[in-house]
Parts: C-alpha cells; sequence; structure tokens
C-alpha cells in the first residue's frame, strides 16, 4: 500500500532507489485532539506511516455521523505531536475526515484511523460513536479505516493494552489485500496486555440502551433533563462483539454503510408488490 | 396493531364495547418543528391514530444518529398542531425519540414516523439524515417506523404528492404484520401527484458525495470553509432508489442497523484467524 504522492517520472528519469515510500495514514478522534486516547494512537503507529492528524478541537462524543451543514469550520495548525503535521478543526469527526481529504492532503490517504476512543464502542454503540462514525465516512470515500476504543472512560487510563493492539491490526491491515470500503470496529478490554487473548474477528452484538432520562430542576423552577440509560444486551451468541469482550479478547467487527435491509426488502417486495 | 395503554380489567370488569383503540404514533423530523414538512406529515395521518409529536426546536438537518450526552435537554409543550399533542425539544431528532419514548408517552408507541424532510435523504445520504436516524432509532427499541423526504429541499415545496404516499406507506404498514425492527426510508420525487408511478421497494444505491469546501476569508482575515459536494452515483442496477426515483417512482428501501459486514468478516476471519 504505497502512497501515491510521487510524480511520474519522465521516461529518462532512473527509477527511485529508495524502498517503497510510507503509507500515509490520517489520524482522527471523537474526544478532541487533546485527549490522550489520540496521543497514545499516534505513538502506536507515528513509524509505521506518514501520520497526518485531523482531531476536533472539542469533545465530540455521540455525535453520530454527524455532518456541519449550517455554519462553515475552521481548520488550525497545531503543535500536539512532535513531528507530526496537525490540525484542530471546529467540527465533528465526519467533518474531519472530509476536511482533512479536500483541504489538507488534496488526496485520499492510504489508511485512515480514529481514536483511540475513551469507552467501549462494541454492539449498538457503534452507530452513535463519533469515532466510528470517522471510520465509516473515510470508508465511504474509498480509505480503508479502523476505529479503536478502549473499555475505560477514563482521562486516565492505561492505553498499553490498546496500543499494542492498535499497532497490531493496522500492521495486519497494511499486510492484507483490503477492499477500499472496508472499516473495522476495534474495541479493547480495560485489562493489561498479558491478560488479553489476542484479537476475535466478530459480528455486532444485538444490544441496546434502556434510556432513563434523570429529571432536574434549574434555579428559575425549569426541568431539563439529562441522558443516562442500562446497556442491555439480549444476544447470547459467542461470535459477538460482547462475547469476546467478556473473555478479554480484542473485538474486530467489519462494518459495512449499506444500511439495505436484505431480509425485510423481500418480505416486503412479496407483500406490497403483487 | 392496538395501543397497550388500557389499564388491565378487573375480572367483575365488563369488556369494553368499543372497537379496537387508534395506534399511537409519534412523529418528530429533523427540519424542526416548525418546518412545512412536519406539518404536512401530520396533516396526513391526523386521523389514522393518536398523533404524538416531539420534534427539534430548531432545523437540525445533517445531524446522523447524533445524542446529546455532555449537557441537558429542554422539552416544551407547544401549540403548533391544533388537537395534536405536541413538544419541542433542544436536542436532536434522535434525542427527540429517546426523550419522547421515556418522558413524554411512558411507552412505546405502534409506530414512529419522521418527516417530511425537505430534500432527498436516498443512497448514501440515509447515513448523515437526522430525518433517517430518527426512524432507526425507534426501530432500535423496538418501534417499527418510516422515515420521509421530499426531492425538494425549498421551504415552500409542494407536498400533495409526498403527503398522498406517506399515508399510503403508514397504511400499509399498519395492515402488514411488521418486524418491529422495520425502518423504512421512503423518498418521494418532487412531481405532482399524477406523474408518481407508485412506490417501489428498492436496495440502497451505490453513491456518495465528492466534497468541494469552499474557503472564504472573515473580515480578520482568516480562512473558514463551507461544506459543499457533488453527488456521485455509481450504481447502474434498476433496484435501487436512485433509479427509483429518476423514474417518478417513489422509493421505500428498509433500513438496518446491524452494521456488521458479514462478506469482510468471513474473508478476514479466513485470512487473519487460521
Amino acid at each position: 500500500m504505497n502512497t501515491k504522492t510521487s510524480k511520474p517520472r519522465s521516461k529518462n528519469q532512473a527509477p527511485k532507489v529508495i524502498g517503497k515510500e510510507k503509507p500515509i495514514i490520517l489520524i482522527t478522534n471523537d474526544d478532541g485532539i487533546s485527549a490522550p486516547g489520540i496521543r497514545n494512537l499516534v505513538e502506536s503507529v507515528r513509524d509505521i506511516g506518514k501520520i497526518v492528524v485531523v482531531a476536533p478541537d472539542k469533545p465530540q462524543s455521540g455525535m453520530g455521523h454527524a455532518i456541519t451543514i449550517g455554519e462553515p469550520l475552521r481548520l488550525h495548525k497545531t503543535h500536539h505531536f512532535e513531528g507530526i503535521e496537525s490540525y484542530s478543526c471546529s467540527g465533528t469527526p465526519v467533518d474531519c475526515v472530509k476536511l482533512a481529504v479536500d483541504k489538507v492532503l488534496h488526496r485520499k490517504p492510504d489508511l485512515c484511523l480514529s481514536g483511540i476512543n475513551h469507552g467501549a464502542n462494541h454492539s449498538i454503540n457503534v452507530i452513535y460513536s463519533g469515532t466510528m462514525s470517522a471510520a465509516v465516512e473515510a470508508a465511504i470515500e474509498d480509505i480503508p479505516s479502523a476505529g479503536f476504543s478502549l473499555l475505560d472512560y477514563s482521562i486516565e487510563a492505561d492505553f498499553s493494552g490498546a496500543r499494542h493492539y492498535a499497532r497490531q491490526v493496522v500492521e495486519l491491515m497494511l499486510k492484507t489485500k483490503l477492499g477500499k470500503h472496508t472499516v473495522l470496529n476495534v474495541n479493547i478490554p480495560a485489562k493489561a496486555l498479558e491478560l488479553l487473548k489476542g484479537i476475535k474477528l466478530c459480528r455486532q452484538a444485538y444490544a441496546k440502551y434502556e434510556e432513563n432520562y434523570v429529571q432536574r430542576n434549574d434555579p428559575h423552577g425549569r426541568q431539563y433533563y439529562w441522558l443516562t440509560g442500562e446497556f442491555q444486551n439480549f444476544d447470547k451468541g459467542k461470535d459477538t462483539d460482547v462475547w469476546a469482550l467478556a473473555n478479554n479478547f480484542v473485538s474486530v467487527v467489519p462494518v459495512q454503510y449499506d444500511l439495505t435491509h436484505t431480509v425485510y426488502l423481500k418480505q416486503l417486495k412479496s407483500k406490497w408488490e403483487k
């Protein structure tokens, strides 16, 4: 997976003697450019490719696949990562990917990585997650991608296991002939590296949250609501991400963005079209 | 599809003599509670069920599946629709569905409708659309749902064709034994009703946007970017929503939220797990 930035050589030009160029890797996240998680991701793969970071200037958790259309975006060069070209963006994680491709890289990177998220993105979380939506956006734009999430919300989480496996997944991705629409949802248990049992390819567990908004009154007596909820896993399968994580595996779920429900499509065709 | 709000009768209580209760239908959108589109949707189905509206207090287009977690939500009773219980919500379309179920209805409605959106939500738009994400959220919560979109962004669009077909789809949904996770993405061409050829069940076309951010300078000389882009359809299939719409059909795509890419899962299992 070589970069394609080198100019075409004239017929008379000698072939380059240096080896294959490093892949260009775009890195983003949803916790914001200052979060420890993205720093750990950058450090885990910085020698593998030419890294460019474009990440939100503030936390954007739960932003899903939101894009900014009603207001303009700002992009600022930053110095968060020594020796790495990096920018903060006023938009969502998906905005970051779009703007990075169009206005920073001026080409498709070879790979897009998102994270490492502070908190789980297994099962239904994939749909609410800014981390995963950035990765999905990359795949829509023909860029193989992966989102990484550590099952620990703490700002002081131990990322050593996550770093190890993020690097392993990236190496596997670069070694494997991947479809350009590949998106991997990688979750890592919050356990010491030596307790982790390796990578497990999984399907998304059938699970959801049961909402329970907490009602409060402001000092003026007006109600407001805080989102809280309880995670409910209805899936007993041993081939799911939730099972893998509970059993100390690093879960890897390939994700798609063709949302057609083919089973319902067939059923409804037989009922609604004669 | 009866409502389940009636209290259990005591053994001695006479059975009710009235007929089946009307279904409870939750209506939301992403253009905001004041948009003509939601008014047209309410009017098209108001006699079919007990309608409750919970919709954003401002435009929320392009919000995808975003949820509000870092700040609280407000909910206000409104009088936008005569004789209809309605609330405006400070959050995203997905927040509206969650809050409606937990704090307004205190139960699952029988159906959730979203729209009618001012503008297309076919093909890849489904993933960016607040309209469709609200419908998907309902299905995650075991509520069959449909999102409706008219292929006309204008605030003064003619909704007569869209109203006709929204009602027809809702009647079909209520008549059909649907899976509780059913989500339908319904798009209606911006054509006069008599030119529309009826409903066509479709798959999501393989299409995307090629971004082209417009760069401007503010009065202080600082750059900012506006998202613009060109729609690109790579899909020649005659079974897609894009084809159906171009041929004056109302496209109906059943949508799923299990994002597992089963083909890639199988491929990667064979490569990464021995």
